[in-house]
């Protein structure tokens, strides 16, 4: 056991091979996954031969908050809890996820450091595009690449209209606040 | 005088054309556009051939916050100010778009409300590109289309990680005041 991932070696993972070896689990979560929605059978099969899968034990940490990231994960099996580091506070668990969602897709595309630490809350199967393979989609399958990155885009839309509503609220309260 | 654009009517806006008769005007748009960065001179005419050119006089507005928007816009000559309603306040301005620079990509892809309204600081020209021509741009010219999606996706990243780390400050600000 142990495997190094994105730049980070990860004591309890396995690498259990290509993505070609588990078209029924990946189809199932590829199907649920936003970034993925209207793949046709097909592309879903294409999309296979650029990921690798691996398996993390429980309670081992696989993304890390600040690291350049290099890969987006598709989580097949299992749970995932993702922390965030607020000031120096204790690590806050900011969401949980499970298989058919979708993890660092951002980090992916752009290299920025982690938003945030992911760990397996209990043994967790996913399926791993990196950028080199991301890379290579848009080379090699532009229409795939396309379709995935409309969704990344419709994705990254909402969570900043989101966010920059929870900034409005938030800073109109504390002018309030401050008004008082 | 007058044009129908995104289902506005907008008394003081031409169509001029096709984007195919304003190729060194685009071209040198594009250039500094980042949506539109890293395409080559092939890719950028075959663009154009999805764009469409207007000019709109100085002091009205052709993006209207809260619209459902169908299309964006790459300034060519001249200035366009943005306006965000905040509360029920007056309009304030949060932004000042000169030649080179894009307007309303995000509704282009999604169709979401307006975030802000623009208005034309001086007589400007810009080149639209609708939601249907950035489809047909997918279905016909993938390579192009994910080449434009890989930047609209950068960019998109960029803006929410600066307002997540706005969000975080002005949240621990607030928090730190209501200690005190």
């Amino acid at each position: 056991m142990g495997y190094r991932l994105g730049g980070r070696y990860v004591e309890g993972m396995d690498h259990l091979g290509s993505g070609l070896s588990f078209a029924e689990q990946i189809n199932v979560a590829v199907r649920s996954a936003r970034v993925f929605s209207e793949l046709s059978p097909q592309e879903s099969g294409l999309l296979r031969g650029f990921l690798e899968v691996f398996r993390v034990r429980a309670s081992e940490p696989f993304i890390f908050e600040g690291d350049e990231g290099s890969f987006m994960a598709l989580v097949l099996t299992g749970q995932v809890s993702v922390y965030k580091q607020f000031d120096s506070a204790t690590p806050k668990l900011v969401a949980s996820v499970g298989a058919g969602k979708t993890l660092g897709e951002m980090s992916m595309v752009d290299g920025e450091p982690r938003f945030a630490t992911c760990v397996a809350a209990e043994d967790t199967t996913f399926a791993v595009l990196d950028r080199k393979g991301f890379r290579e989609i848009i080379d090699k399958q532009p229409v795939l690449a396309s379709k995935i990155l409309l969704h990344l885009v419709a994705l990254l839309n909402q969570r900043l209209r989101q966010t920059s509503a929870k900034l409005l609220e938030v800073m109109e309260g504390s002018e309030k606040a401050v008004k008082k």
